[in-house]
């Protein structure tokens, strides 16, 4: 048995591509993970136990994105078209992590 | 029903940080996470889903780490201190993959 508060959930993580379309061809080809959103700036592998962004950095920044139950109190959250609020926050290196909403969250 | 193959697991994600004892204070401020391993070069925070390692760019690359089950098709596998087996590789932008052998790693 353990008191432990239950620990939080990173949604997904985000690396710095040049190009989508041979990025995701490559960790297709690579691993098994499949393609729950591409566009020309970014794209969403899910891998079991979490998704990995791949984006271009111009248009996206690279961060982590834990889930947490009240992101407000980090900040005032920004709706996404995906229904998703979050807020971004950098962390003491400026690594920027994207705390986004539990309630926001469909899927955990 | 699916006839997808079972997709890969990321086991973790390595981010660069300055200073690990700061960082490691940072994340368990902001999150319910549990510090796995620490020293002065790394840490390893466990998460509910994946662990984050916070890592010193000199002396461990940035990375990810899927879990893969034969990763010696990538290359000949580096045995660590902890017993994994894996093989680091580049994706298209020399982002660095750790692959790490199924058997070699006790908790998925």
């Amino acid at each position: 048995m353990s008191t432990q508060p239950q620990l939080d959930q990173i949604h997904h993580v985000a690396i710095p591509v040049s190009d989508i379309a041979a990025s995701v061809a490559w960790y297709r080809e690579q691993f098994h993970c499949d393609v729950a959103y591409q566009d020309a700036t970014w794209a969403l592998l899910k891998f079991a136990n979490i998704s990995l962004a791949l984006v271009t950095s111009s248009q996206h920044p690279p961060h982590i994105a834990l889930i947490h139950p009240d992101a407000a109190q980090f900040g005032p959250l920004t709706t996404h078209r995906d229904a998703t609020r979050s807020i971004y926050i950098p962390d003491p290196d400026s690594n920027q992590v994207e705390v986004m909403d539990a309630a926001s969250v469909r899927r955990y």
